[in-house]
């Protein structure tokens, strides 16, 4: 078994057009010989957002520690940890840090380069 | 985006030849409409363990609290909250809880019916 400890794999910025205040760590990818999924923990500042955007591959996220503010068509949805979301291929989606400290989840996605 | 408070899922026993102690709940699934990977939560009592064994399909797991002690044929590794594992496909494995509370763990699979 390959293990990882998160906390100290780099954070990068996440640059993509309407993100603020956002860092990912990539756990577990490709390059770590993952055939299907990649696992990545996004760092989200007080304030700050990922992008608000779709795309045709899915989510799965788990909140790690903070408060998070889950946007999507229907609203805004509080999340906590512990909270797992679900966001299916084609859904605009967002999430942003309406919090005092800094919010932390998981979120999951297939391997695309195949 | 749909939302899973984790906690709430009813956990199953772990039935699995060689387990014991150990639950699991299901989080996101084909059943949710997942088209590539399942979520699953174990919750792992002390002493308790999940079955020794090796299958053709990998796992991503992320250690949620407690200690837990992965096996595979390197020997044991300690774990804690925060720590991500990668076991690939084939390679045998086991995760006991050797601390005194419930030890919680992620453990992500690729869909397998197809």
């Amino acid at each position: 078994m390959k293990i990882r400890k998160t906390m100290e794999i780099e954070p990068q910025a996440v640059e993509a057009d309407g993100a603020s205040g956002a860092q990912i760590r990539w756990i577990i990818s490709r390059a770590d010989g993952a055939p299907n999924f990649a696992m990545r923990i996004f760092d989200i500042q007080p304030g700050g957002h990922t992008p608000g955007h779709s795309h045709d591959w899915e989510h799965e996220i788990y909140v790690i520690e903070g408060e998070i503010t889950g946007i999507d068509g229907d609203g805004e949805h509080a999340l906590v940890a512990g909270d797992a979301v679900f966001v299916p291929g084609g859904e605009h989606h967002q999430f942003r840090n309406d919090g005092g400290a800094v919010a932390r989840m998981m979120c999951l996605v297939p391997n695309m380069d195949d």
